[in-house]
């Protein structure tokens, strides 16, 4: 992984093997970013992806195999107890255009992925929610 | 629906039952924001998209029951005859990852879904275009 | 083609009969734009898009006709020998709302489509990799 910072934006590049959450992830450990947001497009191989039942509470989970093109993948960067987390939703495109998608667990980078990444002044914390027990921004009512 | 404000970015959280683009309208109106973008993601239950057939010159449209998850969202903030209108895409995954998506007219929040939206300091409007009755973007070329 | 330029971000117009990266990169050329990024929506006719086969070290391409609402579009900015070069994916819907994507070779707008482009001050480099013959984001590893 490579990147370039302009102002509060992270342009990224991450090659062939890399795995995307993990490898933002470590970039926002090693760069205390606790708050921002990116777009990315490229290419995956094995990509893990999730879809939330509420009725079950519960995610189910698929593993597709590439090589698929990276259509759209939007994400956010919170913390959840003081480390950077990373929510991200994707969308992939396989070699008859079909798409398939849904929340980004893990994927592989098989040629390149491109990120542009902002990063706030600020950290945005996640919390626990009661009800669903997944992990909710925690965010106080008209902050500034 | 809470917001975290981080210069001119908007960090926000639509909860369950929430419609998206009444509730993103309404912030809008509340803090007289007139123009901007923003990106999401999250879980929808029912939503209601829209495709545009040139040759009819009219929309059709689809009612779609969740659970989705939200792959892709984008719009954009303008303000029609002074108040603040929202331009919004969506791509939505079900339960085998199958991607459905169009103009969106309304989704209700299943779960969460968390918007980054930026406000530009100025408005931009949007006019009636004459030949579609479509309203568009009404800029001026080359301002500044 | 018309825009708005707020700060950074230029609010983009293109009408029926434009090209997406024919356009955009125009604007890039004569506004010297060689870094940024954006994020569209709006309605295409024809549209080609391609699907990166790493096996065989190339691009399938497919020519699509719509109507098609642009589901999702973002790409980035960069310069290949100092030109301007777009780099942008796209998910596209059709009537049925069933969404393809891949990499957008060019897309015809039908109605309207509306892009908002973030440009960086500084340009952004793109060199062919020697192993794949792609031509690769150029960065200089923990640059400011």
């Amino acid at each position: 992984m490579t990147y370039f910072l302009l102002g509060s934006t992270y342009v990224i590049r991450l090659d062939a093997g890399e795995r995307i959450v993990e490898t933002l992830r470590g970039l926002c450990e090693r760069d205390a970013i606790g708050g921002g947001f990116f777009n990315g497009l490229g290419a995956v191989g094995e990509a893990e992806i999730g879809h939330f039942d509420p009725a079950a509470n519960d995610y189910g989970w698929t593993v597709l195999s590439g090589p698929y093109e990276i259509v759209s993948l939007y994400g956010n960067i919170t913390t959840v107890d003081g480390r950077p987390f990373i929510h991200a939703h994707i969308a992939l495109g396989d070699n008859t255009f079909a798409v398939k998608g849904g929340h980004l667990r893990e994927a592989v980078v098989s040629v390149t992925c491109e990120v542009t990444l902002t990063r706030f002044r600020d950290d945005i914390g996640r919390r626990k929610d009661e009800g669903t027990g997944l992990l909710k921004l925690a965010l106080e009512p008209g902050g500034d």
